[in-house]
Protein backbone atom coordinates (compact mmCIF):
# COMPACT_ATOMS: atom_id res chain seq x y z
CA UNK A 1 0.00 0.00 0.00
CA UNK A 2 0.93 3.53 -0.79
CA UNK A 3 0.44 6.52 1.83
CA UNK A 4 -1.19 10.53 0.52
CA UNK A 5 -0.61 13.53 1.88
CA UNK A 6 -2.96 16.56 0.50
CA UNK A 7 -3.25 19.86 1.54
CA UNK A 8 -5.88 22.77 0.60
CA UNK A 9 -5.57 26.62 1.69
CA UNK A 10 -6.87 29.61 1.34
CA UNK A 11 -3.95 31.35 0.77
CA UNK A 12 -0.49 29.97 -0.95
CA UNK A 13 1.14 28.00 1.96
CA UNK A 14 3.97 25.80 2.04
CA UNK A 15 3.60 21.86 3.41
CA UNK A 16 7.21 22.05 4.88
CA UNK A 17 6.24 20.86 7.96
CA UNK A 18 4.13 17.74 7.52
CA UNK A 19 6.18 16.84 4.03
CA UNK A 20 9.27 16.87 6.48
CA UNK A 21 7.49 13.50 8.48
CA UNK A 22 5.79 12.13 5.31
CA UNK A 23 8.90 11.97 3.29
CA UNK A 24 10.58 9.77 5.81
CA UNK A 25 7.79 7.34 5.70
CA UNK A 26 9.49 6.34 2.37
CA UNK A 27 11.96 4.40 3.20
CA UNK A 28 13.21 5.57 6.58
CA UNK A 29 10.48 5.16 9.26
CA UNK A 30 7.56 3.20 6.92
CA UNK A 31 7.99 0.97 4.06
CA UNK A 32 7.01 2.87 0.99
CA UNK A 33 10.20 2.37 -1.05
CA UNK A 34 8.84 2.25 -4.39
CA UNK A 35 8.85 6.27 -5.71
CA UNK A 36 7.36 9.43 -4.25
CA UNK A 37 5.74 12.11 -6.17
CA UNK A 38 4.32 15.96 -5.19
CA UNK A 39 1.71 18.07 -7.61
CA UNK A 40 1.24 21.53 -6.45
CA UNK A 41 -0.95 23.57 -8.24
CA UNK A 42 0.50 27.58 -9.55
CA UNK A 43 -2.16 29.63 -10.93
CA UNK A 44 -4.35 27.34 -13.64
CA UNK A 45 -1.45 25.05 -13.91
CA UNK A 46 0.38 22.31 -11.48
CA UNK A 47 4.01 21.42 -11.32
CA UNK A 48 4.33 17.64 -10.82
CA UNK A 49 7.33 16.05 -9.82
CA UNK A 50 8.18 12.27 -9.56
CA UNK A 51 11.15 10.10 -8.71
CA UNK A 52 11.23 6.24 -8.86
CA UNK A 53 13.75 6.61 -6.09
CA UNK A 54 12.34 5.96 -1.93
CA UNK A 55 12.14 9.76 -0.79
CA UNK A 56 13.80 9.23 2.28
CA UNK A 57 16.95 9.30 0.03
CA UNK A 58 15.99 10.93 -3.26
CA UNK A 59 17.83 13.67 -4.52
CA UNK A 60 15.07 15.12 -5.90
CA UNK A 61 13.04 15.36 -2.57
CA UNK A 62 16.04 16.28 -0.93
CA UNK A 63 16.36 19.51 -3.65
CA UNK A 64 12.28 19.81 -2.34
CA UNK A 65 13.14 20.25 0.98
CA UNK A 66 15.62 22.87 0.39
CA UNK A 67 13.43 25.05 -1.83
CA UNK A 68 9.78 24.64 -0.33
CA UNK A 69 7.01 25.99 -2.21
CA UNK A 70 3.97 27.74 -1.33
CA UNK A 71 0.75 26.60 -3.09
CA UNK A 72 -3.25 26.86 -2.32
CA UNK A 73 -3.74 22.49 -3.53
CA UNK A 74 -0.79 20.16 -3.27
CA UNK A 75 -1.49 16.58 -3.60
CA UNK A 76 1.74 14.06 -2.30
CA UNK A 77 2.17 10.04 -2.98
CA UNK A 78 4.67 7.58 -1.50
CA UNK A 79 4.19 4.28 -3.37
CA UNK A 80 4.68 0.96 -1.66
CA UNK A 81 4.32 -1.32 -5.11
CA UNK A 82 1.48 -3.21 -5.49
CA UNK A 83 0.45 -3.28 -8.85
CA UNK A 84 3.24 -2.14 -12.18
CA UNK A 85 6.97 -1.93 -12.02
CA UNK A 86 8.74 0.57 -10.03
CA UNK A 87 9.30 3.07 -12.87
CA UNK A 88 8.60 6.87 -12.92
CA UNK A 89 5.19 6.28 -15.44
CA UNK A 90 4.19 4.29 -12.54
CA UNK A 91 4.41 7.20 -9.91
CA UNK A 92 1.87 9.01 -8.61
CA UNK A 93 0.45 11.93 -8.47
CA UNK A 94 -0.81 11.66 -12.12
CA UNK A 95 -2.24 14.46 -13.73
CA UNK A 96 -4.43 15.18 -16.93
CA UNK A 97 -6.59 17.80 -18.15
CA UNK A 98 -10.54 18.43 -18.38
CA UNK A 99 -12.76 21.03 -18.80
CA UNK A 100 -9.27 23.00 -19.56
CA UNK A 101 -7.58 22.70 -15.99
CA UNK A 102 -5.22 20.29 -14.73
CA UNK A 103 -6.51 17.71 -12.48
CA UNK A 104 -3.89 15.74 -9.89
CA UNK A 105 -4.68 12.55 -8.32
CA UNK A 106 -2.56 9.87 -6.25
CA UNK A 107 -4.73 6.53 -5.13
CA UNK A 108 -3.65 4.24 -2.20
CA UNK A 109 -4.95 0.86 -2.31
CA UNK A 110 -6.04 -1.86 -4.43
CA UNK A 111 -8.43 -2.45 -7.18
CA UNK A 112 -8.91 -5.88 -8.31
CA UNK A 113 -9.52 -6.36 -12.19
CA UNK A 114 -11.41 -3.19 -12.12
CA UNK A 115 -13.96 -3.77 -15.27
CA UNK A 116 -14.07 0.28 -15.81
CA UNK A 117 -14.31 0.86 -19.41
CA UNK A 118 -12.55 3.58 -21.15
CA UNK A 119 -13.43 4.84 -24.23
CA UNK A 120 -10.04 6.64 -25.80
CA UNK A 121 -10.59 9.71 -24.59
CA UNK A 122 -8.00 8.89 -21.99
CA UNK A 123 -5.43 5.99 -21.89
CA UNK A 124 -2.70 5.24 -18.99
CA UNK A 125 0.55 5.56 -19.67
CA UNK A 126 1.71 2.91 -17.12
CA UNK A 127 0.24 -0.44 -15.52
CA UNK A 128 -1.27 0.56 -12.43
CA UNK A 129 -4.78 0.47 -11.41
CA UNK A 130 -4.62 3.42 -10.32
CA UNK A 131 -3.93 5.22 -13.04
CA UNK A 132 -6.69 2.84 -15.00
CA UNK A 133 -8.99 4.47 -12.25
CA UNK A 134 -8.11 7.99 -12.76
CA UNK A 135 -8.56 8.14 -16.58
CA UNK A 136 -12.02 6.43 -15.73
CA UNK A 137 -12.77 9.04 -13.19
CA UNK A 138 -11.54 11.62 -15.83
CA UNK A 139 -13.42 10.37 -18.87
CA UNK A 140 -16.62 9.70 -16.95
CA UNK A 141 -16.44 13.14 -15.24
CA UNK A 142 -16.21 15.21 -19.11
CA UNK A 143 -19.25 12.28 -20.22
CA UNK A 144 -21.38 12.69 -17.21
CA UNK A 145 -20.95 16.25 -16.64
CA UNK A 146 -20.18 17.97 -20.40
CA UNK A 147 -18.14 20.45 -21.68
CA UNK A 148 -17.96 22.68 -18.58
CA UNK A 149 -16.85 22.12 -15.32
CA UNK A 150 -20.48 21.50 -13.60
CA UNK A 151 -21.32 23.83 -9.91
CA UNK A 152 -19.85 22.88 -6.87
CA UNK A 153 -22.63 20.73 -5.83
CA UNK A 154 -23.06 18.69 -9.44
CA UNK A 155 -19.60 18.22 -9.31
CA UNK A 156 -19.61 16.57 -5.91
CA UNK A 157 -22.43 14.31 -6.34
CA UNK A 158 -20.75 13.03 -9.77
CA UNK A 159 -17.59 12.71 -7.98
CA UNK A 160 -19.04 10.46 -5.22
CA UNK A 161 -21.19 8.33 -7.87
CA UNK A 162 -17.88 7.58 -9.34
CA UNK A 163 -16.40 6.55 -5.88
CA UNK A 164 -18.94 4.26 -5.35
CA UNK A 165 -19.24 2.71 -8.83
CA UNK A 166 -14.91 2.51 -8.76
CA UNK A 167 -14.53 1.42 -4.64
CA UNK A 168 -16.48 -1.88 -5.69
CA UNK A 169 -13.18 -3.49 -7.22
CA UNK A 170 -10.97 -3.27 -3.77
CA UNK A 171 -9.48 -0.19 -1.49
CA UNK A 172 -9.94 3.60 -3.32
CA UNK A 173 -8.10 5.59 -1.01
CA UNK A 174 -7.16 8.99 -3.25
CA UNK A 175 -7.21 12.79 -3.07
CA UNK A 176 -8.01 14.58 -6.31
CA UNK A 177 -7.65 18.41 -7.12
CA UNK A 178 -8.56 20.72 -10.20
CA UNK A 179 -6.31 23.85 -8.17
CA UNK A 180 -9.68 24.91 -6.53
CA UNK A 181 -11.37 22.08 -4.60
CA UNK A 182 -9.46 19.41 -3.37
CA UNK A 183 -11.72 15.56 -2.74
CA UNK A 184 -10.61 13.44 -0.58
CA UNK A 185 -12.12 10.09 -0.59
CA UNK A 186 -11.88 7.29 2.12
CA UNK A 187 -12.24 3.13 1.75
CA UNK A 188 -10.12 2.25 4.43
CA UNK A 189 -7.81 4.84 5.85
CA UNK A 190 -7.42 8.75 5.50
CA UNK A 191 -7.33 11.64 8.32
CA UNK A 192 -7.15 15.22 8.34
CA UNK A 193 -6.93 18.38 10.47
CA UNK A 194 -7.91 21.74 9.80
CA UNK A 195 -5.86 24.75 11.29
CA UNK A 196 -6.99 28.24 12.08
CA UNK A 197 -6.08 30.61 13.96
CA UNK A 198 -5.54 30.20 17.17
CA UNK A 199 -3.20 28.10 16.06
CA UNK A 200 -1.56 25.15 17.73
CA UNK A 201 2.60 24.20 18.49
CA UNK A 202 2.52 20.36 17.38
CA UNK A 203 5.23 17.88 16.90
CA UNK A 204 5.69 15.62 13.89
CA UNK A 205 5.49 11.79 14.24
CA UNK A 206 7.98 10.39 12.18
CA UNK A 207 10.89 12.92 13.11
CA UNK A 208 11.87 14.80 16.35
CA UNK A 209 10.74 18.47 14.79
CA UNK A 210 8.16 20.81 16.87
CA UNK A 211 6.85 24.03 14.72
CA UNK A 212 4.37 26.71 16.57
CA UNK A 213 1.77 27.15 13.79
CA UNK A 214 1.39 30.92 15.72
CA UNK A 215 4.52 31.95 14.45
CA UNK A 216 4.28 30.60 10.88
CA UNK A 217 0.84 31.90 9.80
CA UNK A 218 -1.44 35.09 9.67
CA UNK A 219 -4.65 34.94 12.15
CA UNK A 220 -6.40 34.60 8.09
CA UNK A 221 -4.53 31.80 7.58
CA UNK A 222 -6.55 28.62 6.90
CA UNK A 223 -5.51 25.33 5.93
CA UNK A 224 -6.70 21.34 6.10
CA UNK A 225 -4.15 18.83 5.67
CA UNK A 226 -5.10 15.26 4.73
CA UNK A 227 -3.01 12.42 5.59
CA UNK A 228 -3.40 8.48 5.56
CA UNK A 229 -1.77 8.22 8.89
CA UNK A 230 -1.62 11.44 11.45
CA UNK A 231 1.41 13.28 11.03
CA UNK A 232 1.61 15.01 14.42
CA UNK A 233 0.93 15.16 17.76
CA UNK A 234 -0.59 18.19 19.65
CA UNK A 235 -3.55 19.02 16.77
CA UNK A 236 -6.75 16.56 16.77
CA UNK A 237 -6.91 14.63 13.00
CA UNK A 238 -9.90 13.50 12.74
CA UNK A 239 -10.85 9.71 10.89
CA UNK A 240 -12.75 9.76 7.91
CA UNK A 241 -15.56 6.77 7.75
CA UNK A 242 -15.27 4.04 5.43
CA UNK A 243 -16.91 5.43 1.93
CA UNK A 244 -16.55 8.95 2.83
CA UNK A 245 -15.75 11.71 0.11
CA UNK A 246 -15.06 15.01 1.68
CA UNK A 247 -14.16 18.40 -0.51
CA UNK A 248 -12.16 20.81 0.49
CA UNK A 249 -12.02 24.27 -0.75
CA UNK A 250 -10.64 27.54 0.61
CA UNK A 251 -8.91 25.52 3.43
CA UNK A 252 -12.16 23.59 5.46
CA UNK A 253 -14.02 21.28 4.32
CA UNK A 254 -16.93 22.71 1.86
CA UNK A 255 -19.30 19.56 1.80
CA UNK A 256 -19.82 16.30 3.46
CA UNK A 257 -21.20 12.94 1.54
CA UNK A 258 -23.53 11.01 1.88
CA UNK A 259 -22.71 7.26 3.13
CA UNK A 260 -21.79 5.01 0.40
CA UNK A 261 -24.97 2.70 0.99
CA UNK A 262 -27.47 5.97 0.34
CA UNK A 263 -25.40 6.21 -2.86
CA UNK A 264 -25.42 3.30 -4.22
CA UNK A 265 -29.01 2.59 -4.25
CA UNK A 266 -29.71 5.49 -6.63
CA UNK A 267 -26.96 4.41 -9.26
CA UNK B 1 10.14 35.43 -30.20
CA UNK B 2 11.42 32.21 -28.34
CA UNK B 3 13.90 29.03 -28.82
CA UNK B 4 14.13 25.59 -29.10
CA UNK B 5 16.67 23.03 -28.17
CA UNK B 6 16.07 19.49 -29.25
CA UNK B 7 17.79 16.21 -28.87
CA UNK B 8 17.07 12.70 -30.01
CA UNK B 9 19.55 9.60 -29.25
CA UNK B 10 20.28 6.29 -29.72
CA UNK B 11 20.72 5.86 -25.98
CA UNK B 12 19.96 7.80 -23.34
CA UNK B 13 22.44 10.83 -23.12
CA UNK B 14 23.01 14.07 -21.37
CA UNK B 15 21.92 17.40 -22.98
CA UNK B 16 24.61 19.24 -20.18
CA UNK B 17 26.87 20.45 -22.90
CA UNK B 18 24.45 22.45 -24.73
CA UNK B 19 22.16 23.24 -22.40
CA UNK B 20 24.48 25.31 -21.13
CA UNK B 21 24.71 27.70 -23.87
CA UNK B 22 21.26 27.49 -24.42
CA UNK B 23 20.46 28.45 -20.69
CA UNK B 24 22.13 31.43 -21.10
CA UNK B 25 20.63 32.99 -23.88
CA UNK B 26 17.97 33.02 -21.12
CA UNK B 27 18.20 36.60 -20.10
CA UNK B 28 21.92 36.81 -20.02
CA UNK B 29 23.68 36.23 -23.89
CA UNK B 30 20.33 36.86 -25.26
CA UNK B 31 16.88 38.11 -24.38
CA UNK B 32 14.53 35.10 -23.72
CA UNK B 33 13.63 36.18 -20.02
CA UNK B 34 9.63 35.32 -20.06
CA UNK B 35 10.38 31.35 -18.58
CA UNK B 36 11.82 28.41 -19.61
CA UNK B 37 11.37 24.83 -19.69
CA UNK B 38 12.65 21.29 -20.37
CA UNK B 39 10.80 17.93 -21.06
CA UNK B 40 13.18 14.45 -20.84
CA UNK B 41 11.55 11.38 -21.52
CA UNK B 42 12.23 8.14 -19.06
CA UNK B 43 11.00 4.82 -20.27
CA UNK B 44 6.94 5.62 -21.40
CA UNK B 45 6.74 8.68 -19.40
CA UNK B 46 8.61 11.65 -19.30
CA UNK B 47 9.14 14.55 -16.62
CA UNK B 48 8.75 18.20 -17.37
CA UNK B 49 10.47 20.88 -15.52
CA UNK B 50 8.98 24.67 -16.05
CA UNK B 51 9.52 28.34 -14.33
CA UNK B 52 8.44 31.42 -15.41
CA UNK B 53 11.48 32.88 -14.56
CA UNK B 54 14.56 33.79 -16.42
CA UNK B 55 16.63 30.46 -17.29
CA UNK B 56 19.91 32.70 -16.79
CA UNK B 57 19.11 32.87 -13.49
CA UNK B 58 15.97 30.56 -12.10
CA UNK B 59 17.47 28.13 -8.87
CA UNK B 60 15.36 25.30 -10.73
CA UNK B 61 17.61 25.72 -13.76
CA UNK B 62 20.49 25.61 -12.02
CA UNK B 63 20.04 22.62 -9.92
CA UNK B 64 18.96 20.98 -13.42
CA UNK B 65 22.38 21.94 -14.78
CA UNK B 66 24.60 20.51 -11.03
CA UNK B 67 22.09 17.35 -11.70
CA UNK B 68 21.88 16.89 -15.80
CA UNK B 69 19.72 13.88 -16.69
CA UNK B 70 19.71 11.35 -19.58
CA UNK B 71 17.35 10.69 -21.76
CA UNK B 72 16.99 9.47 -25.61
CA UNK B 73 14.47 12.69 -26.31
CA UNK B 74 14.67 16.13 -24.61
CA UNK B 75 12.91 19.30 -25.94
CA UNK B 76 13.81 22.98 -24.01
CA UNK B 77 12.68 26.30 -24.53
CA UNK B 78 13.31 29.76 -23.48
CA UNK B 79 10.80 32.40 -23.67
CA UNK B 80 10.18 35.80 -24.88
CA UNK B 81 6.39 36.38 -24.41
CA UNK B 82 4.83 37.64 -27.60
CA UNK B 83 0.84 35.78 -26.56
CA UNK B 84 -0.09 35.41 -22.74
CA UNK B 85 0.71 36.51 -20.29
CA UNK B 86 4.30 35.69 -18.06
CA UNK B 87 2.82 32.58 -16.19
CA UNK B 88 3.66 28.84 -15.67
CA UNK B 89 0.45 27.97 -17.77
CA UNK B 90 2.02 30.06 -20.43
CA UNK B 91 5.65 28.25 -20.41
CA UNK B 92 6.89 25.30 -22.64
CA UNK B 93 7.44 22.43 -23.44
CA UNK B 94 3.54 21.38 -23.17
CA UNK B 95 2.61 17.64 -22.45
CA UNK B 96 -0.41 15.96 -23.27
CA UNK B 97 -0.89 12.39 -23.71
CA UNK B 98 -2.60 10.26 -27.14
CA UNK B 99 -2.81 6.23 -27.43
CA UNK B 100 -1.14 5.73 -23.95
CA UNK B 101 1.99 7.91 -24.55
CA UNK B 102 3.14 11.04 -23.38
CA UNK B 103 3.68 14.30 -26.03
CA UNK B 104 6.11 17.11 -25.11
CA UNK B 105 6.04 19.92 -27.79
CA UNK B 106 7.64 23.31 -27.31
CA UNK B 107 6.99 26.64 -30.28
CA UNK B 108 8.85 29.40 -31.62
CA UNK B 109 6.98 31.94 -33.62
CA UNK B 110 3.47 33.52 -33.18
CA UNK B 111 0.07 32.63 -34.94
CA UNK B 112 -1.82 35.34 -35.67
CA UNK B 113 -6.00 34.39 -34.88
CA UNK B 114 -5.38 30.75 -36.00
CA UNK B 115 -8.61 29.21 -36.77
CA UNK B 116 -7.87 26.06 -35.81
CA UNK B 117 -11.50 24.58 -34.01
CA UNK B 118 -11.16 22.16 -30.83
CA UNK B 119 -13.69 19.94 -30.57
CA UNK B 120 -13.45 19.54 -26.43
CA UNK B 121 -10.88 16.50 -26.52
CA UNK B 122 -7.66 18.79 -25.76
CA UNK B 123 -8.67 22.07 -24.29
CA UNK B 124 -5.61 24.19 -23.61
CA UNK B 125 -5.07 25.63 -19.71
CA UNK B 126 -2.50 28.57 -20.57
CA UNK B 127 -3.64 31.20 -23.20
CA UNK B 128 -0.51 31.14 -26.13
CA UNK B 129 -1.68 30.10 -29.43
CA UNK B 130 1.76 27.72 -29.10
CA UNK B 131 -0.74 25.68 -26.91
CA UNK B 132 -3.52 26.08 -29.15
CA UNK B 133 -2.11 25.06 -31.65
CA UNK B 134 -0.72 21.76 -29.98
CA UNK B 135 -4.38 21.16 -28.74
CA UNK B 136 -5.36 21.10 -32.47
CA UNK B 137 -2.58 19.10 -33.42
CA UNK B 138 -3.14 15.81 -30.65
CA UNK B 139 -7.18 16.27 -31.82
CA UNK B 140 -5.89 16.24 -35.26
CA UNK B 141 -3.73 13.43 -35.24
CA UNK B 142 -6.23 11.51 -32.74
CA UNK B 143 -8.93 11.95 -35.25
CA UNK B 144 -7.16 11.65 -38.15
CA UNK B 145 -5.33 8.45 -37.21
CA UNK B 146 -7.43 6.82 -35.11
CA UNK B 147 -7.33 4.79 -31.73
CA UNK B 148 -3.63 4.19 -32.29
CA UNK B 149 -0.52 5.19 -33.08
CA UNK B 150 0.04 4.83 -36.83
CA UNK B 151 3.00 3.37 -38.55
CA UNK B 152 5.85 5.91 -39.17
CA UNK B 153 5.35 6.90 -43.25
CA UNK B 154 1.57 7.79 -41.86
CA UNK B 155 2.43 9.31 -38.59
CA UNK B 156 4.72 11.76 -40.27
CA UNK B 157 2.44 11.94 -43.22
CA UNK B 158 0.00 13.09 -40.88
CA UNK B 159 2.26 15.69 -39.22
CA UNK B 160 3.26 17.18 -42.53
CA UNK B 161 -0.22 18.01 -43.48
CA UNK B 162 -1.04 19.43 -40.03
CA UNK B 163 2.37 21.81 -40.36
CA UNK B 164 0.90 23.36 -43.33
CA UNK B 165 -2.36 23.86 -41.79
CA UNK B 166 -1.45 25.23 -38.94
CA UNK B 167 1.67 27.40 -40.61
CA UNK B 168 -0.65 29.43 -42.47
CA UNK B 169 -1.68 31.10 -39.20
CA UNK B 170 2.45 32.25 -38.93
CA UNK B 171 5.56 31.52 -37.67
CA UNK B 172 5.43 27.72 -36.78
CA UNK B 173 8.93 26.44 -35.88
CA UNK B 174 8.13 23.38 -33.41
CA UNK B 175 9.66 20.44 -31.27
CA UNK B 176 7.16 17.70 -31.09
CA UNK B 177 8.48 14.15 -29.24
CA UNK B 178 6.42 11.21 -28.13
CA UNK B 179 9.93 9.73 -26.49
CA UNK B 180 9.92 7.42 -29.55
CA UNK B 181 10.64 9.88 -32.76
CA UNK B 182 11.46 13.64 -32.57
CA UNK B 183 9.58 15.98 -35.10
CA UNK B 184 11.19 19.40 -35.76
CA UNK B 185 9.20 21.82 -38.06
CA UNK B 186 10.71 24.80 -39.22
CA UNK B 187 8.38 28.44 -40.89
CA UNK B 188 11.58 30.80 -40.13
CA UNK B 189 14.51 29.52 -38.31
CA UNK B 190 16.06 26.11 -37.25
CA UNK B 191 19.03 24.26 -37.37
CA UNK B 192 20.77 20.64 -36.47
CA UNK B 193 23.43 19.36 -36.04
CA UNK B 194 24.38 15.14 -36.42
CA UNK B 195 26.92 13.60 -33.91
CA UNK B 196 28.20 10.18 -34.44
CA UNK B 197 31.97 8.94 -34.32
CA UNK B 198 33.95 10.23 -35.06
CA UNK B 199 33.36 12.72 -32.41
CA UNK B 200 34.85 16.35 -32.71
CA UNK B 201 36.18 19.19 -30.32
CA UNK B 202 33.16 21.73 -30.06
CA UNK B 203 32.91 25.02 -28.46
CA UNK B 204 29.91 26.57 -27.12
CA UNK B 205 28.71 30.09 -28.92
CA UNK B 206 27.31 31.39 -25.44
CA UNK B 207 30.24 30.89 -23.09
CA UNK B 208 33.92 29.88 -22.72
CA UNK B 209 33.89 26.02 -22.91
CA UNK B 210 34.80 23.57 -24.91
CA UNK B 211 34.39 19.67 -24.86
CA UNK B 212 35.93 16.80 -27.40
CA UNK B 213 32.69 14.27 -27.43
CA UNK B 214 35.47 12.09 -28.39
CA UNK B 215 36.44 11.61 -24.43
CA UNK B 216 32.33 11.67 -23.38
CA UNK B 217 30.94 8.99 -25.96
CA UNK B 218 31.24 5.30 -27.11
CA UNK B 219 31.78 4.73 -30.98
CA UNK B 220 28.50 3.42 -30.87
CA UNK B 221 26.49 7.05 -29.72
CA UNK B 222 24.41 8.92 -32.20
CA UNK B 223 22.44 11.94 -31.48
CA UNK B 224 21.04 14.70 -33.64
CA UNK B 225 21.03 18.45 -31.87
CA UNK B 226 18.42 20.84 -33.22
CA UNK B 227 18.42 23.93 -32.33
CA UNK B 228 16.84 28.01 -33.24
CA UNK B 229 20.19 29.00 -33.93
CA UNK B 230 23.72 26.81 -33.84
CA UNK B 231 24.97 26.63 -29.91
CA UNK B 232 28.40 25.55 -31.15
CA UNK B 233 31.46 26.32 -33.78
CA UNK B 234 33.57 23.49 -34.40
CA UNK B 235 30.95 21.47 -35.84
CA UNK B 236 28.47 21.56 -39.02
CA UNK B 237 24.75 23.42 -37.89
CA UNK B 238 22.68 22.60 -41.20
CA UNK B 239 20.01 25.47 -41.22
CA UNK B 240 16.31 23.16 -42.54
CA UNK B 241 14.43 24.82 -45.66
CA UNK B 242 11.39 27.33 -44.46
CA UNK B 243 8.59 24.73 -44.09
CA UNK B 244 10.83 21.64 -43.75
CA UNK B 245 9.36 18.96 -41.22
CA UNK B 246 11.88 16.55 -40.23
CA UNK B 247 11.88 13.47 -38.58
CA UNK B 248 15.00 11.70 -36.09
CA UNK B 249 14.69 7.83 -34.66
CA UNK B 250 17.37 6.74 -32.37
CA UNK B 251 19.86 10.05 -33.75
CA UNK B 252 19.47 9.98 -36.99
CA UNK B 253 16.92 11.77 -39.40
CA UNK B 254 14.51 9.09 -40.58
CA UNK B 255 12.42 11.15 -43.22
CA UNK B 256 12.87 14.29 -44.96
CA UNK B 257 9.28 16.08 -45.85
CA UNK B 258 8.35 17.11 -49.28
CA UNK B 259 8.20 21.00 -49.92
CA UNK B 260 5.10 23.21 -48.00
CA UNK B 261 3.47 23.71 -51.20
CA UNK B 262 3.47 20.34 -52.42
CA UNK B 263 1.62 19.39 -49.34
CA UNK B 264 -0.35 22.43 -49.85
CA UNK B 265 -2.27 20.88 -53.00
CA UNK B 266 -2.82 17.72 -51.64
CA UNK B 267 -5.02 18.86 -49.09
Amino acid sequence: MCQLLGMNCNKPASLEFSLEGFMRRGGQTDEHRDGWGIAYFEGDDCRVVRDDRPSCSSPLAERMRRDPVKSRNVIAHIRKATQGAVELSNCHPFARSLWGSNWAYAHNGDLKNPRLPLDGSYVPVGTTDSELAFCYLLQELSRRCGARRPAAPALFETVAELCAEIAAFGTFNFLLSDGEALFAHCSTQLHHVGRAHPFKSVRLVDHDLSVDFSRRNHPDDRMSVIATKPLTTGEEWVAFAPGELKHFRDGTEASVSRPIDELALEI
